[in-house]
This record gives structure tokens, sequence and C-alpha cells, in this order.
């Protein structure tokens, strides 16, 4: 990336956590705030066979196979992953075309992809979403009639897995009360824009020197 | 710092930048728009003589300079200085007992002062204050009329100088817009807390592990 196209650049904001910790329900509300142009969600491309309702470019992108471990063979992915079968990942063209445009984009994916683009892509913002507590995660979980106790009990321990690696964040918000986890998250994706990195630096002196000259 | 007291502490916040980049006025507008059992601006101590209208312990702690140099042995200072026969110095206990207490506290400083602070307290939160250019700086410094064109382009070489370390602090607010600037140093303030410092995702894994336990 030229240091020319970094000044106005977006940045990417990775957002994970534990199911039930309302990482997805965060996501929406940070886009219904806000105006597509300054923050999209990312748009993953998938091998899977679209479901009806579907769409090519907004649900996902959809490919075969032999497409896909081709671009995977040239760095084509922040992070990929294979479940049931059948690839998920991250484009990079798709997401830096966006950054580059200066939209700030957000990608919604577990532990390790999160990890994963880090590595890919270190300038990412990695934000773990937690609940409140084990108890009120339990609480969730057990609302939504979908799992049984034991399946339950599984994801609690899980979830505690999944945190050991949260030091490798860069933030960490509690989901207690929606509203202020929110607000939590766009003043990361605010005050990320301000962040000294050593381009913007960079840049700026070079910047000032001119004008002084 | 103990792990309980981490988990409800304050942060420092260290606003430094040239002359005339207006970071008193941005420091002053963050006081005003919080409550002062959440932020609180920083009380220096001094050698100097109490000027009129000063008062202990607002304006500055007064005190002596045998009393200034023992503190400064016991390590007793954030950052200290000298400036024309005078100590100036942050006083550690005192910031330490309003982080401690849950307040965030606002230091404003120079740049060596702001750097110092770093190394003492390495979770200080470094902000550095910019001009939207040279030309803006040069006019609001004209406008005062209080110095030379002399002094003023020295000023201006000194603000490129002091920019070369900006890629040390962690964050860099051009102020342009007073609101919008205002608007950025608060985001950053609020970020900060969601901050998944090592410390905090120790504590959370703890207590987490301890519920499902």
């Amino acid at each position: 990336m030229s240091s020319d196209r970094q000044r106005h650049t977006g940045r990417l904001f990775v957002i994970s956590g534990p199911s039930g910790a309302g990482k997805g329900t965060i996501c929406k509300r940070i886009l219904e705030d806000s105006d597509p142009s300054e923050i999209t969600l990312s748009v993953s491309m998938t091998t899977r066979v679209p479901r009806e309702g579907e769409t090519e470019g907004v649900s996902y992108f959809f490919t075969d196979k032999e497409n896909f471990r081709e671009k995977i063979e040239e760095g084509g992915f922040l992070e990929y992953a294979q479940v049931y079968g059948n690839y998920y990942g991250t484009p990079k063209e798709y997401v830096m075309e966006k950054l580059e445009a200066g939209t700030d984009v957000i990608l919604e994916i577990d532990i390790q992809g999160a990890l994963n683009v880090k590595k890919a892509y270190s300038d990412a913002v990695l934000i773990f979403v937690l609940p409140p507590s084990m108890e009120v995660l339990r609480k969730r979980l057990t609302d939504r009639h979908t799992e049984t106790e034991e399946a339950i009990n599984m994801r609690l321990s899980e979830t505690l897995k999944e945190m050991s690696v949260m030091d490798q964040y860069d933030y960490c918000i509690i989901n207690d009360v929606l509203d202020d986890a929110v607000r939590a998250a766009e003043a990361v994706m605010k005050a990320e824009h301000s962040r000294a990195t050593e381009d913007v630096c960079r840049r700026l002196v070079e910047r000032y020197k001119e004008e002084l000259d």
C-alpha cells in the first residue's frame, strides 16, 4: 500500500467472540448507525451452494473448489477455513479495495480466523466481544432453545478456551447493556482513525516539512 | 498495582504538541464535557513562588528545592524538568491515587515530558495534537501578537523537530475544526477503556473460570 493511499484509507475491524456474546447484533447496530460508504461488512467467498434468497456479491461470493484453492495458493485470502467439506474465506482484494476507497470494513469471524487476519494484515484491529458473565451466557444460550444442556456446557468450556487468546486482541468489549457495547465499539472505530502509525507520522512530517521549505 | 484495582482504574492521557496546536483548548473542552470524578487534570509540583490567585493543590503543589530533589531521588515523579532555575514535575503518587480511584487523568505537557511519562508508566496513552498545517500554525501564532516573525519561524522549525518523535505516540489528532478534535480525543479516551491489556485479560479469564468451576 503506498503512503499516499494510506492517508485516507479505511481501517479493518475484526469482531469476534464466543457464540451468544452478541457480536452479530453489535455489528448490525454499527452498520445501521453509519453510512455504507463509511463502514461496510466484508463479504466472504465460499464453495458451498447458494441458498434461496442469497445474492452473489452480497451474501457471499460463490465459487468452486478449484478456483478457491488457486486463490489460496496466490495468497488471495486474509483467512480461510474448511467447514463440513466447504471452503469459506475473506478475499484480500475485496477488503483492500474497500479500505483504499476510504471505507472501514467490519469482519465478523471466529477467533482462529481473527488471529489469521492479524498475521496477514497487521493493521487490522481485533475486537473481542464478551458476555458479562458465564451465567448470562448460559442464560442467553438456554433461551434460544436450540441446544441441549450438554451442548451448552461444552460451549461455555469452549468460551473459556477462546478467552485464553484474548490478550492477542486489541480491545475487549463486555456486552452487558447493548447500547453501551455499541458505543464502545463505535468509539474504538473512531479512535483508531487517530492512531499514530509509522506511516501516518512519516507522511505528516513530510507534508509539514515541504510546507516549511 | 494489584489486579483487583486495575479493574476499575482510570487511564492516564498525556496530551502534548506544538505551541499553537490548541492542546490547552482541547483539554479544557474535554473537562467541561465531563464529570470531575471521571476525568481530572493532573496538578504539577513546582519550586517556584506562588503567584497571586494561585491555590495550593489546585494550580500547583508548591514546595522547596530540597524537598523536590528528595522526591526525585525517591522516584516520586512521572516526569520533571528544570525551567529558569525552578523545578516542575508530575507527582507520581497524586496521579496514581486518582487512577486507582477510577478517575482518568489528563496531563498536558511538552514532548520530552510526555516521553518520560511513557517510560515511567507504560500504560499512559500519548496523544499528539497537531495544527492542520504550518500555514495555519503560523497564522495562529501571528494572531497572538506576542512574538516576532523570527521567533515564530523558530517555533515552526521546532514544531517540525518535535514531530519527528510523533511515532512514539499512540495517537495523533489534527486540530483543524475544534469540535472534531475534541470528539476525536474523547473517542480515544473512551476506546482506551476497552483496551485488552494483559492485566485485564488475565483478570477476566480468572473471573469466568471461577464462575464455571
